[in-house]
């Protein structure tokens, strides 16, 4: 990813943007995105490396995108990501709106380098992620139910979350040339079990666990597993999701290499320590 | 383009960012960049005008996401485009963050799709386009220039108006199967005419016939070619681009028909009362 940014630092750039775009994607996250992309491209036998490496890129791009879009004023107005301020509290709003039009570009053009290995799988990368980023179905779509005034929760929750997960396991498999189609099961299996644990990290979770305020789905009105299904009921749910995405591996070389990674992050996923988070006054 | 923006709004899809995202494209502008992008594709003789409808498509789908951004009360806070309220004036700012990202996306995979007609020029389309979208020199960087303390005047020009005219003649030299290389100085050219004409209108215009308040570059103390070099000045430099645009067609088929077009342009670009707007108190 360090590569695709550092080409936008060049002369002749506008320093605050190409600087903000640094800023944007790193430290980085747990990059789970990229990593299940990884794993499924590699399960799958991949031939060329070299397009995995560039899909994985590509959707963290979008994932850091979207993530300085969320945190601005008009949406979540976060003034922390990853333990440290958000894009416009950094810079500015202008900064942060073109940094996540900048990273949105690149992811693409990332996809279209690849077309001198093979321009087939470049162009199914580039509609694979488009699919799942934009509308009617992506994490625009997502981001968008929380304009409307009834929202359809399963719609939400698939386009808000579950979309990038579908994108990295599909991705995956484009980029080691098999058909992404029985990949969409595993992808949205992990995003649901992704958001529910997210439900209960903000719930449970303080401040310097999560690297943000805590509570601010309650904070937005958004909808949240924990509140919807307590505590108990959010972690059956958490259970039941991670089984699924594991009995949902589609028959691949790397079949057993993918179950232990999917139970890995069952465990990391998991919180371990169900306590009410404490309430601290005024917060 | 209205297939294009139809797909998105399915079933499944939240209503309101899919119909801003109608709203955003129509009723559209003069569409000159799509029409010099199919111009280019014509003269040097398209063999699948498909691809050219495609990319002209994908192209004013950038423009139309880059007005939307523009208009953010963060950037140039305007409540009118094209003699309508602007797309946050008219829903809400996360709706036009929305609108503009989703236009992007829907742009590239426009792009994407064409890879079953042609797999390489739908990946050097999405290159071409991305490289005058994004970082570090498409109209990102443009917009980031006015965050720089200092403006490098000439890469904020060719970034910010010229940009999108040399993807126009470029991926229209892509689309017909030919090196984009050659129809980049027509493009750049076309785009200085371009932006010296608009700040003559913006200076000479009232806002009937801007579909916009006049007088914004001022406001928004943006460099502006008739502020420096006068009206006249202004008039010579614009002639003089213009000339030099119909000197740089590249030897094709259609050359002679490329240079009427741009000279159609130049007579429809070049303000025909050079006189200055009036002021009106208070405005």
């Amino acid at each position: 990813m360090g590569r695709a940014i550092s080409r936008c630092g060049t002369r002749g750039a506008p320093a605050r943007l190409a600087s903000a775009l640094g800023y944007a994607v790193s430290p980085g996250g747990a990059r789970i995105r990229p990593t299940i992309l990884l794993a499924v491209a590699s399960a799958c036998g991949e031939d060329r490396p070299e397009i995995g490496d560039a899909a994985a890129t590509a959707l963290e791009l979008i994932h850091c995108a979207s993530l300085v879009h969320d945190d601005l004023p008009c949406f979540d107005n976060a003034d922390i990501r990853r333990g440290k301020p958000s894009v416009h509290r950094a810079y500015s709003q202008p900064i942060a709106v073109l940094t996540g039009d900048s990273l949105i570009i690149l992811a693409f053009e990332e996809l279209a380098r690849i077309a001198e290995i093979d321009a087939a799988r470049s162009a199914r990368l580039v509609l694979a992620l488009a699919r799942r980023t934009g509308m009617p179905g992506g994490i625009c779509a997502g981001q968008g139910w929380e304009s409307e005034e009834e929202i359809d929760l399963e719609a939400y929750h698939n386009a808000k979350t579950a979309a990038l997960f579908v994108a990295a396991t599909q991705m995956g498999a484009i980029a080691a040339g098999q058909e992404p189609g029985p990949w969409a099961e595993l992808g949205a299996r992990i995003g649901a079990a992704f958001q529910i644990a997210d439900d209960l990290r903000d719930t449970l979770c303080d401040a310097d666990t999560l690297g943000k305020p805590p509570g601010q789905d309650d904070l937005n009105g958004r909808p949240n597993a924990v509140a919807r299904y307590g505590v108990q009921g959010a972690m059956s749910k958490l259970k039941d999701s991670l089984g699924g995405a594991i009995a949902s591996i589609p028959s691949c070389p790397g079949e057993a290499m993918l179950a232990q990674m999917v139970q890995r992050y069952a465990e990391r996923l998991t919180p371990s320590a169900p306590m009410p988070r404490r309430t601290v006054p005024g917060e």
